[in-house]
């Protein structure tokens, strides 16, 4: 039985989803865990987590534009703007997909589906260094 | 300490919230795990988890009609609509609930509350076979 | 290795959210572990958890107004209403934000980011006493 612990970090380039599944897999067979889980945490408050379909790019295009228009920017009662337009929106839509993300981990590897990627929602407009937690534990 | 990982599946009959807490419970108590966490995933892009209260059904009738309306079928600017209008509905209502949930395991049950049920959400129209991954960690 | 679980519970003085950050991290120290993950759990289908902006409390209120907004009382099909006009609304702004978060632990700590909190999401109008479940697993 044993933890394994380790953070990396990524460089956005603004707005969208970017695919974080190898990096995460190459942790879980770092960690030596056959069986247990695999926690991804993002550890800022304007990026978020959604595991998605990893296949047919439209379909993230689709999901990106659906936050856009349910929390715009430019909502005129917003009064947390200190940081611009896009500041406001990206804690909303942070709050309304996932900061932590965990998957069982079965014969050293992760149950992810067919079709499910894990992938970074970054929701600020300019690129960003964004740090993700992961942490295994199991036997 | 240790770790003890399954999976199970469940026929679906087309949109709506079907319970899995007592599939999940059997599994704890499989574990032979104390004191630790369960963690329930779905292996699934169009279909999602939620935990929702168990003792009147017009709760989830609301939920599921909420959802219908905030991402309603036939969105004029939807592209991925390759399986259909459910398709991207399906896909943005799971990431707007869950597709993991983690409840701690103590003196050997979940720590659920009295109203609380594990549903899983069924977005798609067709009936489908989900499969569910249960991973229990801890002593 | 090992697992350390505890509850422990708080009151809500209505609709609003209350950070338990400090409650949280106390848990982890008592645990004695130095590497895994610690899950929180919310006991309740009306409240929920979300990770946010610990700096300013604007961002905090228009996250608030947000959900009033986003799912309004007194929407006229909800059939769901024993409680009151905020019965419902309750239910789903639960199941849009968090019902559990996962942070991982390393050396000792929660891996949170400088303007991370954990927050306790109370949904209703009268003040509650709120039960969370805590379980630390690791090494």
């Amino acid at each position: 039985m044993g933890a394994h612990t380790e953070t990396f970090s990524i460089r956005t380039h603004g707005k969208g989803t970017l695919e974080i599944t190898r990096e995460t897999a190459a942790i879980v067979a770092r960690s030596g865990i056959r069986n247990g889980t695999v926690t991804v945490f993002v550890r800022h408050t304007s990026a978020s987590l959604v595991i998605m379909e990893n296949a047919d790019p439209s379909a993230r295009r689709d999901l990106e534009l659906f936050f856009e228009k349910l929390v715009p920017e430019n909502t005129p009662w917003f009064i947390h703007t200190q940081e611009g337009p896009d500041d406001m929106p990206s804690h909303i839509r942070m709050a309304l997909t996932r900061t932590s993300e965990v998957i069982p981990v079965m014969n050293g590897r992760m149950t992810l589906g067919t079709w499910q990627g894990i992938f970074l929602f970054e929701h600020r407009r300019p690129p960003h260094h964004r740090e993700i937690a992961v942490s295994v534990v199991g036997e």
